[in-house]
């Protein structure tokens, strides 16, 4: 009898949250891989906010999950059968494999996990997607100068705790930005900001001008909202502002607000860029490298947020919008072996 | 007996428009050249939107202007008395002289005009500040490559219909946004922008949707505000945002409105840059000698809106937020001789 594979798929395009009621929570037999494709079973699924996006119908950086398909997410699995010689049985792989117990794949934008030693859920965190998105975001985007301040929104979040630790291992000045005195203390203790601020019981702009006495060089932003307008308010001259994401937009049922202050960008003649991980494919080998180095000199550190059971994927995926992750949120759908 | 001087004087800090009574209509004695000094006699001022902003109180690019001073203003005269060697009496010069009739100057950021037979007006527009933001702001933060689309709000103002026709003569596809039939037409004939758009009688989102296929690549803004939104809401991968002003929110009495598509940048991996002409100072004599050429080739078009007497500076000035001028504005404080 063949085996069963469970999936989430979508139903409905969600108005605001996400919820349980978008998606149908179904079974198909598991299918067999053609030639060229092997087949994955599913250990970890990553849950990110971009998934909020991807459930929106319109033009956007990367076609919407159709209506009766599999909800896309990045996952990482073990290969268990296998007719592509590139991967063999055993291998341990991530990729978007989706939210389900197995998936087929013929290798595209797939990648191997080296046995190095290094937890399988940092592979979806700090080395996988998230790590790419931080890496190349600050790096690249905010091009941050030994000496300069960084401010990260959302810095306890997957991608933020990661930019905070990059920027101190460039010789930046860290601030960060999250919610609840918990969340302020993991930044600082664990995470290494030199600064965190409570945007739930402080007053943002005056903690942000105490925190940034020169002004903020380089803003990593994840959140958007006042948040945003907040940051644009203390721009120091010739600041990038890196348009990562915008959390607090993402379930509106009314339009986005817009940065009320962007005209801190002619005062100080700074620059808001936005950018998508993916057009740094090329090079996530040699960023994987880097920070796997990182990790491994103890240099970075990487908190992944694990839940067990593929049929709890919505309400945990609901957790990253009332931002009750502690790091990197995960699915745990099989025992690793 | 002493000539006298008639000048504008900050009396309040607006709230919404610039109106006559902000200011005291004063006169005074016109004041002697100390060492190093000179006299200016003050021709033409110019009007831009800028004043409005050094107005206000609090932090910006420049101090603003103090209540009880001349209300800050370009403009071009001729030295009638020097005691500056580096200024002879007949030259013609452009500096800050504000609003009045007689300047006094140390020749600190002060251009003598060269006798080259161009209209003196146009020293204070396309050859003067005007010129110089549309220069820099498109070339050196605009970026614009030959065959790209470039939009233009603002394109029947003064800066904005310099930066159209710099686009044409780089070779791209030029776009202006402007306010009116007479105001198109005139972008489209006299300026040589390939389209123009009036958004007063047109669907904004539509009529970008249709002049630029392939989306756009360069926006440079004057305006903000729906015309911003609606720009972002077009903008091709890798688009550049120049944000050169807001006339649209200057004299706002409510925050200003931030452009609610800014997730644009994110999704097309745009930015959005702040610019102020200033930063370019030293390249100034370039970019004139340049533009000169354009001018004398007949490839760039100026169009100036010249009013007469100084008594008249409020009201003239409320003209631009308005939209009432056609070009560049500016006024006549005595006869050329």
């Amino acid at each position: 009898m063949a085996e069963i594979n469970h999936k989430f798929v979508l139903a409905s395009r969600p108005v605001g949250m996400a919820r349980r009621g978008n998606w149908n929570y179904t079974e198909s037999p598991v299918a067999a891989p053609a030639d060229g494709e092997f087949l994955v079973k599913i250990i970890y699924i990553s849950l990110d906010p971009a998934m909020r996006g991807w459930m929106n119908d319109g033009r956007s950086y990367i076609p919407p999950v159709a209506i009766g398909e599999v909800m896309r997410a990045l996952a990482l699995g073990r290969v268990v059968e296998s007719k592509n010689p590139k991967f063999a049985v055993g291998d341990i792989v991530t990729g978007a494999f989706g939210v389900q117990e197995y998936a087929i794949s013929n290798g595209m934008m797939v990648n191997k996990v080296p046995p190095i030693g290094i937890p399988l859920p940092v592979f979806l965190g700090t080395l996988g997607m998230t790590g790419m998105t931080a890496y190349f975001g600050l790096l690249e985007v905010g091009k941050p100068k030994a000496g300069d301040t960084v401010v990260v929104s959302g810095a306890a979040g997957a991608t933020g705790g990661v930019v905070g630790q990059i920027a101190k291992i460039k010789g930046c000045r860290t601030v960060g930005i999250a919610g609840g005195p918990a969340k302020c203390e993991y930044i600082v203790k664990e995470l290494g900001y030199d600064v965190a601020i409570d945007y739930k019981s402080e007053d943002l702009r005056k903690a942000l001008g105490a925190a940034c006495p020169k002004g903020i060089d380089v803003f990593f932003d994840n959140v958007g909202g006042e948040i945003l307008d907040a940051a644009l308010g203390q721009l120091a001259m010739r600041a990038r502002v890196v348009i990562c994401g915008a959390i607090s937009q993402y379930n509106n049922t009314t339009p986005v607000k817009g940065p009320a202050n962007y005209l801190s960008l002619l005062v100080n003649r700074a620059s808001m860029t936005g950018m998508i991980v993916f057009d740094w494919a090329e090079r996530y080998g040699e960023a994987a490298k880097e920070m796997a180095g990182w990790v491994a000199q103890g240099k970075l550190h990487a908190r992944c947020d694990v839940h067990e059971g593929l049929h709890n994927y919505p309400e945990v995926f609901e957790k990253l919008f009332r931002g009750e992750n502690n790091g990197k949120l995960m699915l745990k759908v099989c025992d690793e072996k």
